[in-house]
């Protein structure tokens, strides 16, 4: 812990007398958890971990902490993948205990929840009310609305339903001197000045922080198909991907790619997995077709779609899971494919997009890249195809030394980052910025959009004290981006 | 014209020495059409009208404006209601010229357009390559992208596909200082740092001038049902739409309501349209389903869930435009509304939002309320039901004096924007804020969202130079909101 000067001292007590001693922790064993992240890339340092129960006693933390000058980092579930939330002394807001669900109105498909509400306990309300909350992710037992609104969440369903920004029609922020803006509409139409919201989400707690949102809700899927088939190559997986959008529309709701090395690894760390075609190919796609029609004929629209590609040699091979347990064996081949990585050793991870008409030459060519760079690195490039969005992750070769695997970090992030800015696509497509792409942004970002983001990081945070030194850097109170 | 001291006739000189003389219009008859507005609410003064050919000339104008510390305006089609195209003194930027389609990346669904394009001519690139792009709406063959973007459009299409927010993947943005920011990426995911891109979308040209955009891109639909249905009262309606919505999910592209009063107007000034149904009804709505599949069975899913509803007596009367002459028979009746209020005499508008669960409570409260206000007046209320976005306009009681009953504009503005503003609902759904709703939103809009956005105006436009005194004023250089 930080050592605490008087007017740290004097902050502390005036937290305690407000939120409660026992929500106001500073003993080294209690904030352990709040000052690591989930990679266990960085490790910080905190006056505090302060767990306020409502957006007042939020409001009374910032008024606090700005009047000391004292910087506040936001935390909901700390499963961020960037460093994001991880202090850099200061004092860590937890919110946790605004796991409220406010409301729900189901003939406007909106639910209104709290920040510290997890993403699970989001997705199950819509559906016990019988709508759909579309974000999927795989921390979604742990994750928090909060966290999945500063970051701009992604994840499996943006294809047909799109990011959380896509996903909140309101929101409820404290801003970074106390005072609380209450933007809690659920209006698809709203033209009443700047767009706020859009501002707040994705700022990655930089710019306020958000207590409460409004959200929307879909009619549940009551039909759905899952197929997963074998291609010669990316190219090959994208002309399908193109044809189904033109022939199903939004009933497409995923296109998930998946290549060899990672469906071994999946069969070789997963007990009970089972190869889910004949023969091998290079490149795999699960495709899932839904619709809220009951009655919708969707096994024959994708069997017309997949049928013509297999007779042009586009699809080689191709399976249906017809029934849930067997859609389900084919979802767990593509979601325990981070899992399994870590089993393979180290790995050197990119989450990059470029526009989806590139997606296919991407994966090619940077895969040749890194081939090239260090024979023996096994590529597993997957992910969320139709949104032209790859983890591409780079497994150390085998038998190679762990730790000075990982030092050649920068060096293919150089390498894979130039490729995806050459097609003018983004080294940042769903995880956000954080610490640790912080300093790469600088080598990408164009220059007058990091000079809008100071220009707005200025006027919004003058004192500098949201997350300091996350996302883009103002002040000489930024830590350096890879601490070790 | 506004007289030109020695200052103003450099800036004049320097921009005719870049863009060229028949490019810098001064005279009053070159600049009349530019200085007015399509409703003649507004009479503005301006020193020049400039035609940039493209962003660097757009950049050039700007870094002379701002040196010389004059205001500019930019301005597409000048279609928009709300007087945000109005100058009062500086430079009109008029982006007639920057009408060029870059390009159709068919693949990636998207099209990168200038913005002076018309919305038609981008909705007819689309359809030529085989796809749609469904921002539509009355103006759309006169509206220019650009305005579009600068007051994120609404329309008919807005149920299904968003507004123009939601169809804009990147920008390019001259900004107060004459620099550019390049953001013109067609990226499904991006999470490098702020949202830029919807900070610039309904700004109104208040925080930047938008040179061009890649927008979204959507399969064609291939097979299309409409009908119109009658129901007792906007409750009933209401009940409709939910049912619809879930059992279509997005293949439900309208829900378009239209009172009897809209339906008696359309019939007597409008030659050759025929009463839909056979009897009267209080409430109408006309409702579209489409699917990008060939084979879709729209009609079947329709008649079941309208059939269901018409045995419980939500549905009255219905009939289906089977063929294409007979929707388009039924989208004339809504298509026909705006024209014919005009020839009724004067109409006070609003353009108000509510959350859908709230749209039919808020047209039988308004409308009870303001006939009790002025009886005779006569109520229609009409528009974009699913989106809960109610053009609620009052027809003058038979025989009144016109002026004398525009006199009372803002008498119905309080009336109807005290219900809108009690039901959480936003008081310019669709429209902008512009000059005549300016000081309209100091009454509603939360105290603390209006700082926040008078600091992004300081933050971005520190001179206060770009379209000033329009959606939010920080300076005493603010026209007055209404000059007659």
């Amino acid at each position: 812990m930080t050592a605490l000067g008087s007017s740290g001292t004097a902050l502390i007590d005036a937290l305690k007398a407000r939120l409660g001693e026992s929500y106001v922790l500073t003993a080294a064993g209690d904030i352990e958890g709040h000052i690591t992240e989930a990679r266990g890339l960085y490790r910080g340092e905190a006056l505090a971990v302060v767990r306020p129960k409502n957006r007042d006693e939020v409001a009374f933390v910032l008024q606090e902490c700005a009047k000391a000058g004292v910087p506040v980092v936001p935390q909901g579930g700390n499963t961020g993948l960037v460093g994001g939330g991880v202090p850099y002394g200061g004092v860590v807001v937890s919110l946790t205990r605004l796991d409220g669900i406010r409301e729900i109105d189901p003939v406007n498909a909106t639910i209104t929840v709290e920040a510290g509400c997890i993403l699970k306990t989001v997705q199950d309300a819509a559906s016990d009310a019988g709508y759909l909350f579309p974000l999927s992710l795989a921390s979604e037992g742990s994750c928090r609305i909060g966290g999945n609104l500063a970051t701009n969440a992604g994840g499996t369903a943006v294809l047909r339903y799109g990011n959380m920004r896509e996903l909140t029609l309101g929101l409820e922020v404290v801003l970074a001197d106390g005072r609380i803006w209450d933007g809690l509409k659920g209006l698809r139409k709203d033209n009443t000045g700047y767009d706020l919201k859009d501002l707040f989400i994705g700022s990655e707690g930089t710019l306020g922080i958000i207590t409460a949102a409004v959200l929307r809700l879909f009619p549940k899927p009551h039909a759905r198909v899952t197929a997963f088939i074998g291609c010669e190559s990316p190219y090959d997986a994208l002309k399908v991907f193109q044809r189904l959008r033109e022939a199903a529309g939004d009933q497409l709701t995923a296109f998930e790619y998946i290549p060899e090395f990672g469906i071994e690894i999946v069969l070789k760390h997963m007990p009970g997995s089972v190869r889910p075609l004949a023969e091998r190919h290079n490149s795999y796609a699960l495709i899932e077709l839904s619709s809220p029609q009951k009655d919708a004929d969707l096994q024959s629209q994708l069997e017309a779609v997949l049928g013509e590609a297999f007779e042009e040699g586009l699809v080689q091979d191709a399976v249906f899971g017809s029934s849930e347990t067997q859609s389900q064996a084919l979802w767990g081949l593509r979601e325990h494919l981070s899992e399994v990585q870590r089993m393979e050793g180290g790995s050197i991870k990119h989450d990059v997009s470029v526009p989806v008409s590139r997606v296919a030459e991407f994966i090619d060519v940077a895969t040749k890249a890194c081939e090239a760079e260090m024979p023996g690195v096994r590529v597993c490039a997957f992910g969320h195809f139709g949104d032209g969005n790859i983890h591409f992750n780079l497994t150390q070769p085998v038998g190679m030394d762990k730790a000075e695997y990982l030092g050649q970090w920068e060096r293919f992030n150089r390498i894979v980052h130039d490729i995806v800015h050459g097609m003018n696509g983004s080294i940042s497509a769903e995880h956000g910025v954080g610490l640790i792409k912080r300093d790469e942004l600088m080598l990408y970002k164009d220059a007058v959009a990091l000079d809008l983001m100071r220009s707005l990081k200025r006027a919004l945070d003058p004192q500098n004290i949201l997350n300091p030194g996350k996302v883009v850097s103002i002040g000489d109170n930024a830590p350096a981006a890879l601490p070790k």
